[in-house]
């Protein structure tokens, strides 16, 4: 059965991140429309084109995973994990780890010789929260939220914040990135890099820091074979996949470039989408949630039009 | 780096549902167990094996995905399920959708010829919600929850409830097997179902009928290519993940059944999981959510000693 059928166009309704997919096309209401209805109606001045400074493109043998960086989030690593990749410290390195329902895992596995992390630093100050004050572009979800007093979404990142302690961190949400870490607080330096494959790790959220999403590629990392081993490490070299790079997109000539471009979470497209997926319009659905979690709004991202 | 090493260990906290894979083992306070520890401390008593009659086998060829069906929450439509499967219905169809963060779906690829339903009803009452009286096994999570009036645990699937109308249903936790339909409710009927392959879509709770849980074989789903049509479907057939069989368990001979058994969700034991889930004891842990989701608590699930 394709997607051309309708039944199954509206068999189960759309949620993904690229906008260019297509929605199945009730007969909407008047004023329901649908995430897709809302993405098509937005005006151009509601996307903005990632910023090459913040945004690195991890090469693997399938094709490209594009991540973009939040430093307002974790100023002090993500400073460190640019030293790291205009250093090439990345290349050659591995996905080594595919948990499932959890994360898949990137970086050195060579215990014995660990690569030299050149001018980065070894041990970075955890930023697993920051003060409210450095983020100016917080727009708010009203959906009450378990594991963070307020949550929204700030320049295209799933946020938590608290404003008795006034502090703000990225969520746990899919495809979001962080660092794996020791016990020891300072240990996460950015040289071993996560994103999450499967149900938002929120417990996470606080506890280490989150330096980014990817917006593009995700499939590359979540369709990767499981590990066998504990934790879902790969438990044999030849299993772990290589990176060919992981680059800066400023350092990459403009002919190598993606061109993506994430809708403004502070436009009036955006709110919009986040109420079509809180009340999704009918006939397929029938009873509207009249909620919505912060990691099932959709963040869309699309290529630009050239 | 492989789990052996301290260090990653520790880096990331196991959510796994296998009871058998290795959890960090932190120096515990007193009072504070992770969920390993009190797996490993769990009573026999605490664990029920899968009801063969409740058990589907779909032997796909990298293995074999084990499906426990909740009867109480869809008895129509667990009961057409089980004609299907008697009458080897799905063997020899297709994995035919694979939509990164959302399903995996399965059924009868071949519109132009599809496949008879046998005795099967081909259509179904929806099953969206039940009567709260089915269920004789309601364990409440205290954790407020944005989608539902009450979730909880019932003989091992995660439920959502609402006192008013007294309704209950399955939740669309990781995992869950649920039926795919189109716009007119009744239209599932169990020939094609799907499973949840990314973060939970909680917005499909009470708009779909929802049959039972994945306990084994998730990557064998999870990680499969992702299609490339709209909604993830396989746009050519060659992609399509052909299906051996799907059997009851009860059908199937004794040397080639699983032998797994689910930790009893009414237990002790299951409430110190998800208390050990809810505050992780340090000393990675640095800030203890103080809450749990009901899609991130783990119902542990391990082979039978024998």
């Amino acid at each position: 059965m394709h997607a051309n059928t309708p039944a199954l166009l509206a068999a189960l309704a759309l949620t993904s991140a690229i906008a260019q997919a297509a929605e199945p096309a009730p007969a909407a209401k008047p004023n329901k429309l649908s995430a897709s209805d809302v993405i098509k109606a937005s005006q151009p001045s509601e996307w903005r084109p990632l910023d090459p400074a913040n945004t690195l493109y991890m090469d693997l043998p399938n094709g490209r995973v594009v991540i973009e960086l939040a430093p307002d989030f974790a100023p002090k690593t993500t400073a460190n994990i640019r030293t790291l990749v205009k250093e090439h410290y990345f290349d050659g390195l591995v996905v080594l780890r595919s948990h499932d329902n959890y994360v898949a895992q990137w970086g050195d596995a060579d215990e014995k010789n660990p690569r030299p992390l050149g001018s980065a630093l070894k041990t970075v100050p955890a930023e697993f929260t920051v003060p409210m004050s450095n983020d100016k572009h917080f727009t708010r979800l009203p959906d009450r939220d378990g594991y963070a007093p307020q949550v929204g979404h700030s320049n295209g990142f799933p946020v938590g914040r608290d404003p008795k302690s006034k502090t703000t961190w990225l969520a746990h949400c899919y495809g979001m990135v962080g660092v794996g870490r020791d016990v020891e607080a300072d240990s996460g330096n950015g040289s071993s890099l996560y994103a999450v494959t499967g149900h938002a790790p929120r417990h996470l959220d606080r506890n280490i820091t989150v330096v980014g999403r990817v917006v593009s590629g995700m499939p590359l990392l979540s369709s990767l074979p499981r590990g066998t081993g504990p934790l879902g490490f790969y438990e044999k070299p030849e299993q772990n996949v290589p990176i060919k790079s992981v680059r800066l997109a400023a350092d990459v000539p403009e002919a190598e470039r993606s061109h993506l471009e994430v809708m403004r979470t502070d436009s009036a497209s955006f709110k919009a989408v986040a109420e079509s997926q809180r009340n999704r319009p009918g006939p397929w659905t029938k009873v509207p949630a009249g909620y919505i979690e912060l990691c099932n709004v959709t963040i869309p991202v699309r290529e630009q039009a050239r």
